[in-house]
């Protein structure tokens, strides 16, 4: 059985585990993500080399958010860390004697998703990966798809509202902007600052400062049935719904997984998002209407993704 | 040099042609479209005896506006025929004892301009075609997309205008409603009733009524170089761009084409989209602007390639 290491880049941590051919995480460690490039290739680098000292493995796999070429070498670009152009794979390789291959975290995401996950046997899988924005991966059978450039699936950087919100890519309307962490922490603050009264719970839990309510805290308050908080995620998964609909009009998946951090919060957000994807999904009544569901993976997705692409490489 | 014959249904006629391994329509045969099921299957088999009768050929493919499944067989729904889950594929061989295939219109003429029109060689070909409404194809690494129900690239479909414009297909806001000969006609129609001042020159060619106003008028008002009809077309070309932007965030083509009756006007329609796109393309300054180019097989696209579909399925 052939073991791989698959690294995961977020914004606060890199996160590094060896898995196995069954998409099992035999051992994993983790360390805070340094701001610079040289630190970033550093923690990557001892993360892998303490794992490798204990295991046998064949190859490492490192998912990052940002764009990764058609090569799976070069970084173009990526919005948290400062790499730009960067050869990443060529530096690790010479540094840890290994193949390596890197991939863009929400493609390894749906990757394992596609092995192991939700959408096993699934002809068109397509991921929406809800965190800070919207990551996004699609398998068609069985490869993964990247596109003429590498950078294919940033579907949450389709404009959904002309001229609306302002988007970190520096877009408006993008519909990141309207499902995701941000839209929650930004839709309660609003709330919060407008109408105290009726987000007195959100504010209890941000201790009273709207500035600190979190994507977190809508998902507490709604869990323990706070109106407004259910409201917001009702909105939001309004807004999943109508994009998944845009996607299902370019794409036609067989099955549509929603995984990240914010689908944590369930049938919260996915009863609403399914309602809305069958209401204004194009030709609804003369086509199936594919299935919404939850991811299976959890956080470590996208680690056990770019382990078993790395492996298959080899 | 196997030769195969190519059918176009269109909303008024029937248009069959022989059409050899390079492309090049050798003959040609036209009819009428029949309002009904049953004529329209007689149109076909009328038209296909007629060449067969003259050229040895080993496949017909069939292009059709309309959904078809994956078994490229079925017509699951047409919006202008009558056709609802229809088995026109096996209706066809019956009459006609020859390997017939069926395929979307839109997705036909994509995989004509990619064998032998404006995006040879190309590995990821998305093909907006502008007529009454959009259509789309998609061709990754010289594969025909069809998604896992048959019913991709309805990408005329996605929704870009929040309750915006109501759509033939039942929806809001659909792109089509902005990018499209219907738009096109839409807004010079409204323009002459509002303003028919400015809309002197269009109204001249609609004989007075804005109610008869059509997509052409545009187009030759606006080579004239009336200005009012250039901008409606700048307009419509800034849609179109902001559109092309949405596909490049899900899709990333290494080239766009641009087809379709409406695109005769050519840069009067695609200087806007171009500029528009640039300006919208998420990630732009860190990825490569796919090239947007004008289809370059006219309207025969969708025949020719439905009919090297076909043989190649031989």
């Amino acid at each position: 059985m052939a073991l791989a290491i698959g690294v995961d880049i977020g914004g606060t941590k890199v996160a590094a585990g060896v898995v196995d051919e069954g998409g099992q995480v035999l051992a994993m460690v983790r360390r805070p993500t340094p701001g610079d490039v040289a630190g970033t290739e550093d923690a990557i680098a001892e993360s892998v080399a303490e794992l490798a000292d204990r295991y046998d493995v064949v190859a490492v796999g490192v998912g990052a958010a940002g764009w990764i070429a058609t090569d799976r070498a070069t970084v173009l670009f990526s919005p948290h860390l400062a790499w730009r152009d960067e050869p990443l794979r060529d530096a690790l390789v010479e540094r840890l004697s290994m193949p390596v291959t890197v991939e863009n975290d929400a493609n390894a995401a749906a990757w394992a998703e596609y092995r192991y996950g939700a959408a096993r046997g699934e002809r068109v899988v397509a991921c929406v990966t809800l965190g800070t924005g919207i990551g996004g991966g699609l398998v068609v059978s069985g490869v993964l798809y990247r596109g003429a450039f590498g950078v294919a699936c940033e579907w949450g950087h389709m404009a959904v509202v002309p001229d609306g919100r302002r988007c970190a890519c520096g877009n408006r309307g993008c519909w990141e902007m309207y499902a995701s962490g941000t839209a929650l922490a930004r839709d309660a603050r609003e709330l919060a600052e407008v109408s105290p009264v009726s987000a007195h719970r959100l504010l209890l839990l941000a201790g009273g400062d709207p500035a600190r309510l979190t994507g977190t805290d809508v998902t507490m308050a709604a869990r323990e049935g706070d109106a407004v908080a259910v409201e917001i995620f009702t909105a939001m998964g309004r807004w999943l719904g109508r994009g998944i609909a845009n996607l299902a009009a370019v794409i036609d998946p067989s099955v549509v997984v929603i995984g990240g951090g914010v689908s944590e919060a369930g049938d919260l957000l996915l009863a609403p998002a399914r309602e809305a994807f069958a209401a204004t999904l194009t030709g609804r009544g003369f086509r199936p209407v594919a299935p919404v569901r939850l991811a299976a993976l959890g956080p470590d997705a996208g680690l056990v993704g770019a382990a078993d692409l790395a492996r298959r490489r080899v």
